[in-house]
C-alpha cells in the first residue's frame, strides 16, 4: 500500500514525487511510457527559471535523478484504470498488475495529436512519418524534410531539424506561427528553412515507405512533394478516459479542476497538462506537481 | 513606455520577465530591495523540480542572468502606486520616479512577519535580532543562537546555524513543527539542537544589542535565557496595501486572483507570493509568472 500513487512520469508527476517523499509520504509513479513525458522530446528547453539552456531529456534526467535519491519507486507500466475500494484506498490496475494506494495523483499528461489524413496511413508511422523530431530528426541528416504545424513544437523541430537536414518545408494552415516570437524570428532567419503558408497537408503517399506527401496550396490545387520524411507538429490531446469515473472530464477531456488540483473524488488529484488550464508550459506542469502533492499529503494526515 | 511593467523581481516577477521577452515585450523590472526575492534568502532549495540542491542566491542569480540575457531591464526601485491614464496605459510610481507601461505584473511577494514583542524593540533589529539566517547568521559562529518559529524557514535557519554555532535553541509556540519531514527528521538528530517547544517568546532584552530573551515556557512561568542572537522566521505577510487601487485585496492583504493572474483592472496582473493562493512555494510562484505573462502579452494583442 503506497501513500500516494502518481499516474504519469512527466514534469508534473514528478515533481509530484519530489514533494511527496519531502513530506515522508511513500510514492509509486507509473508511467506508460518514457520517463520525463513530453518535455523529455523537446530539443531545448529555454523557458525555465534560472536554467538558461537544457534539452528536454537532460531536465527530466535529472528530475529523475533527483526524485530516485529521495526513494520513489517506479514502475513502467501504464494506468488504465482507478477503482476506489470500500475501505477507501485506491485499486490502480496496469496493464500486468494492480496498486494499492491511499490516494492518487493523475499527471497523465498529453499524446501527439495525428493528422487525419485522406487514406489514414497509420501504416506509415515509423517509416517517414513521425511525431517527435528529437527522436526520429537525426535518422533523415543530410535530406529533406517537412514539418507540419505552426506552434512552438513545430518551430522548435524544423529549428532542430534545420541544422543537419539540407533543406526544411514547414507546411502552415494559416499565413502565420502561434509560436513565441523569439522562434519565429530564428526560423526566419535560416536559410534552408521554407515556409509554405495556407497548406492543407492531406495525405501521405508511399508502399511500404513515405515517398511524398499531397497537400492543398492556397488557392486550392492539389500538389504533391516528393519527401522522404515529415514531422507532425499540431497540437496534443489529453488521454483521461480511463478514469472518468473518478474526475469530471471537461469537453476536450482534461480532467476538471482549479488550482487546488482537486476532483470530485476525495483523495485522487490531477497535475499537469492533463488538467483543465490555459497555459501549459513546464513552469505550470511543476506548479501543479507541487501543490497535487502538498493537498495529497494534507488529505492523508486528515484520514 | 514599456509593454510590460513588473513589480518585483523575486521568482515570479523574473520568470514573468522572461516570457514576456520570450514574447518580444519590453520589460522594466523594479524591485525595492534585492533581486530574488524570498527564495534568495534560502540557504539551501532543494525542491525546485530538477536541481536537486542549490543556495536561493545561486538560483536567484542564475535567474537574473537569463533575464538579463534576454534583454530584460532592471531599476532598484519600489513601486508605490499604479495609475491608469485616461488613454489606458499605466503610470507607475517609485519614490524617486514615474515610469509608463502598456500593462503592469504585480510581483511584490512577502515581508517577514515581525514578532511583536513586550515592549517593542525594533531598535534591536540588526543588533541581535535578525530576520535571515542566511544573511547575519554567520556573524555568530562559534556561539550559541536561537531561533523562533515552527515552519520550514525556521528549521533551515536552524539547520544552516547548527553548521556553525555551538548550540542552536527553538523556540515553538506548540509541541510540534509544521514543516517538511524530512527537515523535521534532520533537526532531531542534530545533537546541537535544543527544541523549546510550548513557549511564547514575550521579550527582547538588552541596552543596545540583544543580550537574553524572556518567555514563558510550557507551565506559563516567565523565564530569561541568555543569548546573543535570535532568528525570527514565524511567517510571512504581503505588501499590497498600495495597489488597492487597482487590484482587490483578501483579508490578509493578499491580491484576489484566480489561476490566471488577473486582477479587477485589465492590463493589471499578480504573480507569485503576494496572490491570494494555498501553497506558495518556489514552483508556484513561477507558473504565477508564465500564466501573469503569456496573458498580458494577450492583453497587449488586444489593444
Amino acid at each position: 500500500m503506497y501513500d500516494i500513487l502518481v499516474i504519469g512520469g512527466g514534469a508534473a508527476g514528478m515533481t509530484a514525487a519530489l514533494y511527496a517523499r519531502r513530506n515522508g509520504k511513500s510514492v509509486l509513479i507509473l508511467e506508460g511510457d518514457s520517463l520525463g513525458g513530453q518535455i523529455a522530446t523537446s530539443p531545448r528547453l529555454e523557458n525555465f527559471p534560472s536554467i538558461r539552456e537544457i534539452s528536454g531529456e537532460a531536465f527530466a534526467d535529472n528530475l529523475f535523478e533527483q526524485v530516485s535519491a529521495l526513494g520513489a519507486e517506479v514502475e513502467i507500466e501504464k494506468a488504465v484504470r482507478i477503482d476506489k475500494q470500500a475501505d477507501g484506498h485506491f485499486l490502480v490496475r496496469t496493464e500486468y498488475n494492480e496498486y494499492a494506494a491511499r490516494s492518487v495523483i493523475i499527471a497523465a499528461g498529453v499524446k501527439h495529436k495525428h493528422l487525419r489524413t485522406r487514406q489514414d496511413r497509420e501504416d506509415l508511422l515509423g517509416k517517414g512519418v513521425y511525431y517527435c523530431a528529437v527522436c526520429d530528426g537525426p535518422f533523415y541528416k543530410g535530406r529533406e524534410v517537412a514539418v507540419i504545424g505552426d506552434a512552438n513544437s513545430a518551430l522548435q523541430y524544423a529549428l532542430l531539424l534545420s541544422g543537419y537536414c539540407t533543406k526544411v518545408y514547414v507546411y502552415t494552415l494559416f499565413d502565420r506561427f502561434f509560436g513565441d516570437e523569439s522562434l519565429v524570428k530564428a526560423l526566419r532567419a535560416k536559410e534552408n528553412i521554407e515556409v509554405r503558408p495556407n497548406t492543407n497537408v492531406t495525405d501521405f503517399i508511399g508502399e511500404t515507405e513515405l515517398e511524398a506527401i499531397e497537400y492543398t496550396d492556397k488557392d486550392g490545387n492539389l500538389c504533391r512533394q516528393k519527401i522522404p520524411a515529415v514531422f507532425v507538429a499540431i497540437g496534443q490531446v489529453p488521454d483521461n478516459a480511463a478514469f472518468a469515473n473518478v474526475a469530471d472530464l471537461d469537453e476536450a477531456g482534461y480532467i476538471r479542476a482549479d488550482e487546488s488540483c482537486k476532483t470530485r473524488t476525495p483523495g485522487v488529484f490531477v497535475a499537469g497538462d492533463c488538467r483543465t488550464k490555459a497555459v501549459r508550459q513546464v513552469s505550470t506542469a511543476v506548479a501543479d506537481g507541487a501543490i497535487a502533492a502538498t493537498n495529497a499529503s494534507l488529505y492523508l494526515e486528515s484520514l
